[in-house]
């Protein structure tokens, strides 16, 4: 259902769930409006930021001025409202469950798993000035394993997507964190070609929407290179 | 609407998901039989069991030879296959965003932060026999802190509920993970008016179903007292 203004969104894409968000919109072709908000220079600490999610954080949707935080939820929201593929967030209640059954799995698995490896590897470092913790991070990338040998042995066991045979909403959450660590110049998925292949997969299902959200972190990890 | 066969779901009442998963299929009638999967005895690992789950985790719910886990997906399914009052899940899209926003948020909050306590109070000293650590409760009840804030002054500041006007499976989502201290003997929501005001109506809304998920919790911390 198209609605009156285009969705408003609040983004920084070099947040991974900013990024699933970005993808949606823009490989559903669903009529939005970007606005920026860069956390390194604190702007999601302004009063006007804070007014409209105290929570501080991003993403936030505006749509026809219903207010929306959690990337799981606008995810879900836009799938249901606008009129996107029904592969993105099935209606047939079974299928549906698979993709809130790995949704609810991902934020205590693969978002802070790799979440965890770009904060020691590039956030860390980048404001305390101090050299990566080499223990922390060979702890956090066994973590980071342990979920990998998850996505792999059960979610990707028998199908092409997380959820099924073709791209949900799930798809996009994971690839966006599973990307983050490339910031780092660390690709997580190297020698795990399996999982290699579901991101080609994705890549291919969505097109250049991935580049374009992924730009900035590409930049990131091209900036960091290029200082070594 | 209403299928063959009783739904099954693999239970631990100890366990917080598993609670809410029961109080929902007692209180909305929905006919089922639960299948004890007792943790503390490893029933969860044995190959049986890992072979319905790998994850060897509860709950899990099988409803006409369709597996499910994770209790967030398990209740949002219950909510849409079965026959049970909107108000659970509502169908309207910006109402049910609202659920799918706590529930997201949730996982990286009130689960962790209310559960950690109780490991720290209860599990590990039963497991390993030594004092409770407590400059880590400290902390754990520090964190739980924040959370418990910004349930009152988030969620529950104009509203009832934790997602509006009436009772979702939100509600119990939270409602167990801040019961589960209890079988520690510890009442989280102690000094904290607003958020007992909204367990009493979560436990009014959902009638004795409340205490019939909570009986073995309650036999944990009265088995306790009794100890000291």
């Amino acid at each position: 259902m198209a609605t009156g203004q285009p969705v408003e969104v609040y983004l920084d894409l070099l947040s991974q769930p900013c990024r699933a968000v970005h993808i949606l919109l823009d490989c559903a072709g669903i009529p939005h409006k970007v606005r920026t908000v860069a956390l390194r220079r604190g702007e999601n600490r302004t009063p006007d930021f804070t007014k409209l999610n105290p929570m501080q954080k991003v993403p936030v949707m505006v749509d026809n001025g219903f207010v929306l935080t959690e990337s799981d939820a606008i995810l879900k929201y836009l799938a249901t409202r606008y009129d996107v593929p029904d592969h993105w967030y099935p209606q047939q209640p079974e299928k549906r469950a698979k993709v809130d059954e790995y949704t609810a799995w991902h934020h205590s698995n693969t978002r802070p798993h790799a979440a965890k490896v770009f904060i020691l590897e590039v956030l860390l470092p980048a404001h305390t000035g101090s050299q990566v913790d080499e223990g922390r991070l060979i702890r956090a990338l066994s973590q980071l394993d342990e979920t990998l040998d998850k996505l792999e042995s059960m979610f990707l066991r028998r199908q092409s997507f997380l959820c099924g045979h073709d791209i949900t909403v799930a798809d996009l959450l994971a690839v966006c964190e599973l990307m983050q660590p490339l910031g780092g110049g660390r690709d997580v998925l190297q020698g795990r070609p399996q999982l290699q292949s579901w991101r080609s997969r994705v890549q291919e299902a969505v097109g250049d929407a991935f580049d374009r959200a992924h730009a900035v972190l590409y930049s990131l990890r091209d900036r960091r290179k290029a200082k070594l």
